[in-house]
């Protein structure tokens, strides 16, 4: 085993996030065999929680590979050549899902803004009022990288009346926010375990509507006998429960513990909680005097907050120091943002008073460190006088 | 969590296999974020272990998903439509290679033997002589299905003096036998980590030649920007030291742990720890007056042993009595042989005497509860006189 | 960490024995400070599951270290100077609770009988009614080293009649018989958590009656303000949910585990489970024309069974090679009785057909190994045999 | 398993504290039967490692049971009737020594002071220079419910000088500084793993001289035989490696783990970061206008702080708050001092600047909760600037 000792002492990225002991621990249960009843009961509950997580009655899969893989198979299980699909990009992984739409044949209506902005829905009314042949729509519900949310309810409403098919990737949304598949308009929705869940990551959560499995099965040459199907899943597991191949026996271990999780805390108040957690982490940063990478404070993402880069400061020096020195890991930008912003993580078992506090804490003391000059538990004393009203509800 | 009063004692079944407590500690250490200088460092050294595992000094490549994943971008990333492509076909696994050769485009020349048989390597240097065309050659090492395995070493070197890039199904075959790349000729080469390396599943184990990252390269339309691209895995990993996404970090560490597990029991050991059990199973099996399913005791493979299925005795009922009765979990025949065969387990930690011993006393005693005549104690006693040897090297 | 590649595939021995996955997952659970009220509410519902596995509505008591503690404690906060007890003696337990009484200032009457024997209530009858100020009866349930029981039911009656306050050693008793301390005129039980329960040693469980409560409380100088006062227990845990020192918090979570896993089989059937145990391997030992140590089979334990050893044949050399060679780790002779026989360890998860099967297979193994003439298989064959019934209750 | 979701986020308290993730996988180890060669290796190992984070040459002895266990068996073993002992007492640990004292027929000389201040060496001089007679002195090192430290160097060079022989209890003091058993004059040292070593409670860790063996062995009625014997580990383990009873093989897991990582990280270096972290604490503190308890910083403790109560705060309100609202545990007073004082804990893994952050912003949080004036953040920003050398060595 490698030695540990230059671990950090706390994971604060932008995912995959530290993961509470419980689920370690689950995820630690003896390996089963995929075909052993136990672990076809235990598949079979977990696709329950899942559908209990996602609040919705549609299908769910879950596809034995990282976030991903669920998103290029939407693409590959739903688009045709000629399809028109009208891509929203607000940041880099809406900007990349063009290219599993182009691969797969179809053919982009790119509707974008700056990545430190959020999508307008009345610009995607226009666009689908204007090229009524456009036949999916995907979207980002939470870019990560950006540290910003769509209003995909809306957007889903919109599509939805116009009869398009929505690709949503709400990998780092789920668990942050409170979401209806069936009443925001989601046909395909992606959600991976390593973000709000706080789990390992590994897997891929898909939720589909029974218009997305329509399209699956109706479209010329429907994509089946693949890794990268959708339809091999329904066809085996959920018509058969039998599995196309072999899944991950413990990453679905670890999948149950953190549905369950999420559901003994109440996804209502697991979503607020991450919610409150960046708004306080947003209030520290302010109280800091550093700027928010997110245009406007109503667009700031629950998962992660983005932080523009102070003058001067140098990203690897900033992280690496607290990473080093202090042993706490958060993220940079990514992509065409990379040395823009960092990202300081409040994911999972980490959306919490404790983790915030000291997150802010090393983030101040870093700065100091490097000359930037910020009043040491300022940042800190703002979060948590943002926090006033936390745990009172119980 | 689950209840887990009904999961089995033992799990000898095909794989996923029973997993050592120390990998299940290993796979539980705390989730890192993948960029954090720990974790990378740690998946540059599990590619290292696997490097010696494979005993090659080609690259490899540590696919996120199941062994499929890489059989299937295997084929994905080879072959071009047209592409001629020789699939050696002993069970359903190589069978199925067909599929995966024509969703791509490629022509399949199929060579098949009964499924209780093994390729003949004369018989494919016939058809390599007679369409000097053929560019690919696709087989399965451990066919696990039939508990029987293929000559790859001698098909390899046919195949690689006549230029022909081969495809190798070793995902039941790394850690049974000690493989070389290089000496047999195989271009691609994919394992599992939950066979004979006693892991849990959900990575596939490439090891690539120079030769098939040519054609990958070279190709019309090389096969980037996908779950299934191997090629991705070289420009991010082998060549920068990124990730293409999130891999699947739990995953890593278990794969880290068994592959530092069957080097420090040393490669040799480990395969001749498999292929002693292996007789011995097969020992205890003939003194129960039962039928090896391989035609002959040279093709069965070391990793599980197939046995036809009694007269009289069904297979449900069969492994269903000895899973809820006795807890131990066998497989049974897969697609085509379902039914056909059973198949007890010898894989990972469980290729030890105390675990055979177990499974075949099991055995004997379900076979007596359904009325087959059996001595009880008569497989056991014959398969521990087969370990006369065992141990003793030391 | 040391190197594990040594360490035994399985340990049957006479305890501590191989415990479960989820009690060593329990156990890891993170450590709390004592004080926390989730620990005060784990070790009182822990205490509750310890009065349901006695059978129990008397105090219970965990003392916080091995069972010897408590067993030491029972003879320090009961006996006074001069007073007299009545020890049984059918092994070397038994023989050694003398010591206890006389550093105490006991007098020890000591009733005996060979250590492959067991104790005759009618002579435990006798020796009370001619010695009537005998205050104090001190026996051994289940004599681990001579792998033999003694009828505590009968005894503990006959000393209830009298007024006689019993302390009784059932540390490898409790989950391998069906206890009532009320009805068995237990004063003082106690157990280890090691033994019949499976879990890791480090405890010591006592159940005291209301009369032996009053004999502590009002002899002249109760033991209090030691690390052997019972009474300490009572003052703080019972009576103020206070500790009197910090308990052995890892070690409590392991201990809930267990009573939990024993609560959910059920007492019954969880006892019912190792003597059906037991007797399978007494006829597998018998069908290898091996001697058992207990002078009969009615006075054989349900957890350990006692081997003469064969003529011959070397404690040392048995064991060793058991170990060495094929990883299986049983227990030889204590005490006296080193040499002289040796034991097979079925207790916890160990009393199972696997690993009674496993057992004797590399008993024979090795028995044939040192030239002692066993047929292979018959051991295992004859224990299988007697497990006709197994597992068709349910 | 008890339901987990009200357990604290983080354990701060004076000790048991959270232990590292590390120490719960090694603990979780599988149980060994404690005569197997690995386990006597594995705690031959372990003693190994105590005597170097000791840094004696002297036999170390680890009894099963809490630290107490030793203190308590240090007097059993070394006090006669009508010995003098010099008990210093700084607190109400030193003050319950005399009670052990006095049970096993010592004659208590007690030296105090006020439960906020350090025994002042020149007294403990003038007090062995008057009475001669005096054999055995007591002290505590590391007082953990005053927070406080007395200097058991200075005192255990003029005890030694006398031919006095010294039981110190650094229980809390091992590996919060640099020791020195011979150099210190420590006769019997008894330490704990559940404090500064950052493990579970349940063993007591004792090393001990050669002048207290000869006083043990050549005293009239030596200790043998009893839980509370020291010389029955001198007799057995230390003497023939076999054990008087059988040892917490879990806990010694952990003990191994602890060890070594102490010993990886340097034990200097271990003793510096506690230190260093306990002055942050103290500045944090001050910061906040809270008194600490100690009656000046040169006495204050590395492993916890001490802070009077304010006036007007009432301690079960503002723990409770801190554990309920907050997720943090941390300690009161105890015993006499119960109400008086609150008590952060830094040890273990704890001893870091992100734990310490988390825990003053959340006791400033709860301080506004409760009405009493303090600048949040004012309390972390202090502790942030005295780690201004953090990690800057390495």
């Amino acid at each position: 085993m490698s030695d540990m000792s230059d671990w950090p002492v706390l994971t604060l990225a932008g995912g995959p996030v530290q993961v509470s002991d419980r689920t370690l621990r689950d995820q630690s249960r003896p390996v089963l065999y995929h075909n052993d009843p136990a672990f076809k009961a235990l598949f079979a509950s977990t696709c329950e929680l899942l559908q209990r997580v996602y609040r919705t009655r549609y299908d769910v899969v879950i596809m034995q590979g990282e976030a991903l893989l669920g998103l290029e198979a939407a693409a590959a299980s739903l688009v045709s050549p000629g399809d028109k699909v009208l891509n929203l990009v607000s940041g880099v992984f809406g900007k990349g899902y063009g290219s599993f739409i182009e691969k797969y044949g179809g053919q982009t209506i790119e509707l974008a803004v700056p990545y430190d902005d959020a999508i307008d829905p009345d610009a995607v009314r226009r666009v689908l009022d204007d090229q009524s042949d456009i036949k999916f729509l995907a979207v980002v519900h939470s870019e990560t990288p950006s540290a910003t949310v769509n209003p995909v309810r809306a957007i889903g409403e919109i599509a939805r009346r116009r009869g398009v098919i929505t690709i949503v990737d709400t990998v780092s949304g789920l668990g942050g926010e409170v979401l209806s598949p069936e009443a925001w308009g989601m046909d395909i929705a992606v959600a991976g375990p390593q973000k709000c869940l706080g789990g390992p990551p590994g897997l891929a959560l898909l939720s589909v509507s029974p218009a997305a499995w329509d399209v699956m099965e109706t479209r010329p040459q429907p994509l089946r006998g693949s890794y990268l199907s959708i339809l091999d899943w329904k066809r085996s597991w959920i018509e058969q429960r039998t599995f196309p191949y072999t899944p991950s026996v413990s990453s679905i271990y670890a999948l149950e513990s953190v549905l369950s999780q999420v559901l003994e805390e109440g996804i209502e108040r697991h979503a607020a909680r991450h919610q409150t957690i960046a708004a306080a982490c947003r209030a520290g940063v302010r109280a800091l005097g550093l700027r928010l990478w997110a245009a406007r404070e109503a667009i700031a993402a629950p998962c992660v907050t983005g932080v523009a880069m102070p003058e001067g400061i140098d990203d690897g020096a900033l992280r690496g120091l607290m990473r080093e020195r202090y042993g706490v890991m958060i993220s940079g930008g990514y992509g065409d943002l990379a040395g823009k912003l960092f990202r300081l993580g409040h994911m999972g078992p980490a959306a919490h008073p404790t983790y915030l506090a000291a997150q802010l804490a090393i983030l101040e003391r870093a700065l100091v460190d490097l000359g930037h000059p910020v009043e040491l538990g300022a940042g800190v004393g703002a979060a948590m006088a943002a926090l006033a009203g936390w745990g009172r509800e119980a």
